[in-house]
């Protein structure tokens, strides 16, 4: 069975359990997760066992090549009272929306044609993956950790962060990336104590940290790395802090496993940058969930609750930040298997 | 004065004009724009003489180094909570939010906050284009315009689509880009007659058409730039298609001009390529607004409403698709001056 009919039917087992007769979906990054039909503009309507879809007259034909066999599709004057008329016709009682997703204007106009609001039901879809989307995903984590190989070498003293952003960028596309999967980050010297730091014309000097935030995007996933490394000879306390993250790193990786709570990943990596008497200097959570998404459900913080389960990719990136000097952040993307993990960016 | 404390001062004026007493922003591209710091998670109050920020702890250092003078930043324990509670120490009547801009959740919140829906703030000031912006559109459109002198020649039969596209990317970036403005689409032959096509591995073959939609983004700012040619000999039909759709641009970008009703600029476009026998193979609308993003206020399309005025940027990009075989598009970033237009794209 296709990939996207597959999809639509969990999601038909979903509505059944939660007693629910339909869902409208009508952002881009759903209708397509659910049809294989990229572009933005489709309202999606799914029924216990039907699906139409309501797109601009000149998208109808590019859909059909994708979902025609299992979604009805059609181009009628307005796409949102489309689906509302139709779930009238099909004497709907109890249509839902995902507030988690839906714009203040669009979840409104749900509100008000009657349907009701209902979190999760696409979202559990997308946070554990399958078939062809691991494979995806898979190569999006193999490119980007490839990358940094042949990046490396190149990274020479007097290069700006720019010029590395633009090089990784390059090379990642060449080995058949289709873009970045966010605005990369690489930060020399002080500029890599800010984990949030935009990528500016600094030129690197010699004896100064380098760190790398970076991913791509490969048959629409994202995928997450960060290195950080020494250019020249480093100091003690460079060695020291990059250690400790390391160690917080592989032991967060090490925790990863079906049935584990996020927050325990969390605090794998926490605790042992806190022990080494760092732990004001590890200011962000230490994880996100990848996919269609560079972030999406799970998340891995202090506050986060809920298992990990089979299927879900995860990055794990503690990191220390020494203002005005250093950071280090090391980040792995790990996908969870049914019988411990899967490091996808090695 | 710093460019965004005046926007600061616009919004302001504009609040008074309003009668609000205040409004709360929470997405990233209006926080930026009006603070100048980029990072998604920052919450503002703008009061008619004041305005505050709320920021996770990370960023204070950050967003104080862009907008300590004019906005006053504090890391509470929840950020909507503590613009709530803001507006209540400082017994503000009338509180806006954007409804075009707010998710349903944080519209929602803001509403149960006893805040009002107010459209038409930062939107109106986001599309008229001032100071600095100005200098990085031009910029930004400057780079797409020349990167397609540098790529053309690289263009030969057997080329994929994607490997243009990923070498476009790269040569807009070297010229200083941070990035494409969107996902660039490559249509070789057939695949130009999709308006939406998502660029492929398909190969370049000889005697057909080559159709470009791309553009990069440089200081935030997107340019949208079209090209199509024929690879080969063109057939008599692709030079008549051509022909038309040129004239039809040209008479868009003619009528572009500050007072000019956006509905104008369309049927500008439209007449011609109806006239012309060609009517129904337009099938989209004449053009939008660009700026910090690639689709923004105004709209030029046949049910767009309102006048240009002078700081608007806007695409002209009127088409013919005919599908199995070819499409022809042509499109130039065009700003409306005080006294006409200028062509951004040349």
């Amino acid at each position: 069975m296709n990939i996207h009919a597959k999809r639509i039917k969990d999601l038909q087992y979903l509505l059944k359990k939660n007693r629910l007769d339909a869902v409208v979906v009508d952002r881009k990054l759903e209708t397509s997760f659910l049809t294989g039909y990229k572009q933005e503009g489709v309202v999606l309507l799914v029924t216990r066992n039907g699906a139409w879809g309501f797109m601009p007259k000149m998208f109808v034909d590019d859909f059909n090549a994708f979902a025609g066999s299992f979604v009805k599709a059609s181009a009628p004057d307005t796409l949102m009272g489309a689906a509302v008329q139709k779930a009238r016709e099909l004497k709907l009682k109890k249509t839902a929306f995902e507030p988690e997703t839906a714009t203040y204007q669009s979840g409104n106009f749900w509100k008000k044609s009657g349907f009701a609001e209902h979190a999760g039901l696409i979202q559990p879809l997308r946070a554990v993956k399958e078939g062809e989307e691991l494979e995806l995903l898979r190569k999006s984590c193999r490119i980007a950790a490839k990358a940094f190989g042949v990046l490396k070498p190149k990274i020479k003293t007097g290069c700006t962060e720019r010029s590395v952003a633009c090089e990784l960028d390059h090379i990642m596309q060449k080995m058949g990336a289709t873009g970045p999967s966010f605005s990369l980050i690489v930060g020399f010297g002080p500029n890599s104590a800010l984990p949030h730091h935009e990528t500016s014309d600094r030129k690197l000097r010699n004896n100064e940290a380098v760190l790398i935030d970076y991913g791509c995007v490969y048959g629409g996933y994202c995928s997450d790395i960060t290195r950080t490394y020494f250019h020249g000879r480093p100091s003690d306390e460079f060695r020291k802090v990059y250690a400790i993250v390391d160690r917080s790193q592989k032991a967060g990786v090490a925790k990863v496993r079906a049935g584990v709570d996020s927050r325990d990943v969390d605090s794998a990596c926490r605790d042992i940058i806190a022990d080494a008497g760092y732990g004001q200097y590890f200011t962000h959570s230490t994880g996100h969930g990848i996919g269609l998404e560079i972030h999406e459900a799970p998340r891995l913080s202090v506050k986060s609750t809920g298992p990990l389960a089979a299927g879900m990719a995860v990055t794990v990136e503690p990191g220390i930040y020494l203002h005005g000097r250093f950071g280090v952040r090391i980040e792995d993307s790990v996908l969870v298997t049914r019988t411990g993990r899967e490091i996808l960016t090695k």
